[in-house]
């Protein structure tokens, strides 16, 4: 979803992932090679040295690389080709010593995923500290809980904050789960350059990355990757939930939420439109399918003739807009506007129903103030409350 | 897919999910609720027990309640007020108490869940132990690595085996690590007859199923449904990689591998089919799509209109169809016939390229023997073994 | 989505895709296959008879065959020996002859969906008549528009109802317009048994099920399932799009349509939940995931193993989902009860604003009344009806 | 899927659909709409000219427009803004007149997607045209057709090239067969400040802009989007199919096919990876869950709160992909290497199996040359010939 890209996703976001990020992230992956093969007594030091030096990305056009990679099918193979000219002489030879195009490429994702889920966490916990602070002001906000949109009983505003905070920390507990492994198997999973060194080497490298050290390389099980496009999905999911709700509390007819600076319309001077959390649920609906494009596919043998090369981009976008959707809905939370009046005038008679039904059993006389019908919600808000205490 | 369900999935995960799992399931919540309720002193225990004396599953026509639960639009109304008649008299009231159709089927889905991804524990358990005893047995097993379909250099069947065993590992331990909360949440989740008491109720309900007690009631925050869906995802995934991986290798023209008891065909008497393998993709095409149910929906306000009714079937699906995945690649391998002799017979000369690449930059002389240039092959299968060693 | 099955199908397309259904698409298939074979002089006449007189769906046990087609893949080839017992002799040699298993069993989908599309057929224009006569009642039924879910401009509910005929219509032609073929390629699509006289078979084979002639077997091809999908997709979404519709129209705060006859609630008396279009996009949501297990599939070269097994299931729910969802809606239009005064209420004072922004920019005095600001309402109104009488 | 955007998608697909095409589109769009308000005499001609003078990219920056749009949730609103300013004065006024950003947006799709599916359309053509070479040169080239990857009988590679052949066709006709209407409905689809011109301004809107005339707005019934999605996701699912076939064919140990110019390997020299049909096969996975963005979809009453935000990037990426994954397997075709002697020598004994088992059956001597028992392979060879010829 890159069409008006600045319209969805805020820059930092943007650039995290932008093709030049991953140019950066494929040289460090390159520099730690040859750290770890120089620790690990592969390679002379002084080789390591005048690689490392060369992987500086302002020697390299990411654009020009993607245009030649077509001819070999990913843009590492004329990386590493641009990388050793650059290097030049004996120590050439040892620019990607034992590695594969693959082992480049998986590690550079994970770095970009990294850096992004980094920016994305702060989204996450900023967004939390809204819908906290929500659920903190208006424990005692009475309004109608809607089941079907159907007005059923009486709940608060801020037991609707409280779920939002709750599924907002079970979404960035899950991001931050994930674990991001350093990808080396060599041409295909072997190392078979470095003998009974791989281990070793590998354990080196993936140090050197401040990557998660795989038990072994996964360049056909692709796990890490869908758990990390489960939980983009989950974190997008979530914005598009609270996206969803306030569209709905915010229609004309409720009226019980507004988003500050609400969307302008060039005709319609009326009108406030709910555009933060609209946007979360566009971004959200592109994250959905990216993930399914991270999850799903067909990996044959030691390295995948497709699945893997369709990763490249939708891992980016899923990143992006995931970041997007919880940008958009932290900004919508921030100038969340709660109309507390219009929520107590909303509530209609139909929210007693219940409750009388319940006294009418029992042979009691039904209280008839729906705000005081409110069961156990403040309960719930106090644990959603301690869970945020004890996630930041 | 339940289109020829014998066919496709076995008859323990098709009973496990089965419309009379579900109902028994149903029964179970419903009792498991008034014996919280009485312990927690909130109804009479002679109540109790008269409801839960006729939460007997023989009582009532799940058919029936499903054709009734159309004026509804689920089969808990109907269910309730037949669970009522049975009762009778004053107790009735206590049927049911303070719950929602919700609560009744999002713990009863936890309950069908809980069971089915129990067996599919067994068959993943199972499918690994074998992946296991082949890594084992052809740790010197010599055989061509192949990416994108092409030869690429040499590695052992014992480390293709163990990368089908950690993916197994990973998948099941992703299985094993999903909540399977119990739901609670009344009519809009503030579970208001019950006032403060909620919690308590919760906890006592949620440890009587022995399911996991929320946080708060879940209705439309999916976070358990969506990392359930996932999980199953994942495990009928690692089963399809298995699956390719068998259909491929077992190719005429390459045929290192056999069904044991191959698909035969009327007409063409010389076929093997891997029929096994085969299956086990086909019903992970099916768990792909019934996860796209089960993530991305919209749940709107405190109950979702569509959504949400879309799961259970969804549920059921995905359930039974990662069983049919697992339990059938779990066949594949236990009669997994490994052709040793032409898996060394197919290794071309162009498998040793790589090496004399290095070789000819080292100047020295390369081996011509692909089968000794296996790299740090068995170093991973025994990290592979040792993982799966600690695993049981 | 077979969970509590009839909650969300109706019996006539539960029926239609049952596996009763298949076998006897199945064995109309064997009976279409001899027939066309005598008729082209390739078997003997009497033998068509013979083995036409055994295609007997009551002779087969379709869960003993699914079963026992565990291991070849599929149920064409137990079914295929059963039949050949059953005729017995010399002529059992011509049953099946020629023909392949997914020869039989593509032909029988399509015998599945030709019934099945019929069905919907039928509902799909019985929705549409709906609209008709809501969108002629309430061609002068001024409402409020809503854009982003924020009241916009007037216009009517007629109009409402004329954009979901005409999607309807869209629908209802695209369904129509998919070519259902037989199929008969043989073992790999050269019909090679048959000699040169393969397209004269396949022409009469055809004709004798009333199916479309392809061009070529399409054992790989899958654009006949794929352009099915597409138009089942198609028509539950459109069934779930006047669903979210009537689901918003409903809401307590907006009131403006109900379904007679809503969800009853045990506990909430005052509730009227839009059960019907709760399900349709239940439903919907069902179909569209089937719909991508019909799309998007690898079959390998002349028979695929997997992606088309996975098809049996997907199809037969896509199919009886689509009946579902319109069905649903069918049902839901029938009983829509409109609230034209709470329309007339509901409409704010910001709905002239865009008629006041151009009277100013005129420099022309403004309508104060927002029944008046309806363009072009009724002359689309009048366009959509003329297209249903065409369509009928 | 825009990482690395040139390895996988040529410049004019990119172009056709980078933000600066939408840019072009949208101003072709303002400027149909004040010559079709002139024409039917709506706005004085000099505005329109004053106004249509003014739609000229260049004065406007997208980035900028984007970044801006943020505020009202498109980039329309502040396009108008920025073209009214650069008009000036009275005519003004006229520019936008009666339109809404949708009706802007949606046109310039439209707009978008004729230019790119025209594209598309050439490539699928010169792909058609490989495989009808292919087809004839091979109608007598004799080789083994593999059903679940397993030797069956023979077919011949023009009866392959012919299957190829056919799907292009199809997929071509499909795409061709989209229709691609205008949008123009006001606010809310009433057109209101046009009274009941709306009808007639449409038609000369649509007439200008050389787009199909749509009965109704259709700003919530997105056949028209849907339609072209699944267009694309077949056309490039064909080139998926075909990728697949070429993938399998070239493996090593079957080595009938290879790409010219074959994917080269920095360490592994011997390699020729298909390059391009993994590339085909990369870029139809991002087309089908693009497709999926674009239906299915919540469209919300008049106007949808996310799922229509949610098209731009998705439409963008599914035509550019699509043209990706059909350039990819043109260039594949048009350099296909066909080993047909390996063909020959790899079809084994058991390719006879069928006929022997039928020669059995008839009491016959079976033919013992693999090469003759082809069926109707020809004559649907020429079936397929004949199509192609009367499609060009």
């Amino acid at each position: 979803m890159t069409t008006f890209g600045p319209l969805f996703v805020p820059t930092p976001f943007r650039a995290a992932v932008a093709d030049d990020a991953w140019l950066v992230a494929m040289l460090e992956v390159e520099r730690a090679l040859v750290n770890a093969l120089s620790l690990a007594g592969v390679i002379p030091p002084h080789s390591a040295v005048a690689v490392a030096e060369r992987c500086v990305p302002s020697l390299y056009d990411v654009a020009a690389l993607s245009e030649a990679g077509r001819a070999s099918g990913n843009p590492v193979e004329p990386l590493v080709r641009a990388l050793r000219e650059e290097v030049g002489g004996d120590d050439a030879r040892y620019a990607h010593y034992g590695a594969t195009s693959q082992d480049v490429l998986d590690s550079a994702a994970m770095i970009v995923a990294r850096s992004t889920t980094g920016l994305l966490d702060v989204e996450l916990a900023a967004a939390a500290a809204e819908c906290a602070r929500l659920a903190e002001e208006h424990r005692a906000t009475p309004m109608a809980a809607r089941t079907l949109l159907q007005q059923a009983v009486p709940t608060t505003f801020g037991l609707k904050a409280a779920g939002w905070l709750v599924a907002l920390l079970d979404a960035r507990a899950r991001v931050a789960r994930v674990e991001l492994p350093a990808q080396l198997g060599g041409a295909a999973g072997t190392l078979a350059p470095l003998g009974a060194d791989g281990p070793k080497v590998l354990a080196l490298f993936a140090a050197e990355l401040e990557l998660a050290e795989p038990l072994l390389p996964w360049h056909t099980n692709r796990a890490p990757v869908a758990e990390l496009a489960g939980a983009l999905d989950a974190a997008a999911g979530v914005a598009a939930k609270i996206g969803l709700d306030v569209v709905l509390l915010a229609q004309t007819e409720v009226g019980e939420v507004s988003e500050r600076d609400g969307g302008v319309s060039s005709t319609m001077p009326q009108k406030r439109n709910p555009v933060r959390a609209t946007l979360a649920r566009a971004c959200a609906r592109g994250v959905h399918a990216e993930a399914s494009v991270l999850t799903g596919g067909d990996y044959e043998l030691e390295r995948a003739a497709g699945a893997w090369q369709a990763e490249w981009g939708a891992l980016s976008s899923a990143l992006a807009l995931a970041g997007g959707a919880v940008a958009a809905i932290r900004e919508c939370l921030e100038g969340l506007q709660v109309h507390s009046d219009r929520m107590r005038m909303n509530m209609t008679d139909g929210l007693l129903a219940e409750r009388r039904v319940f006294a009418e059993r029992e042979g009691v006389e039904a209280d008839d103030d729906p705000t005081t019908y409110l069961g156990s919600a403040d309960a719930f808000v106090e644990r959603a409350l301690e869970r945020f205490g004890e996630s930041t």
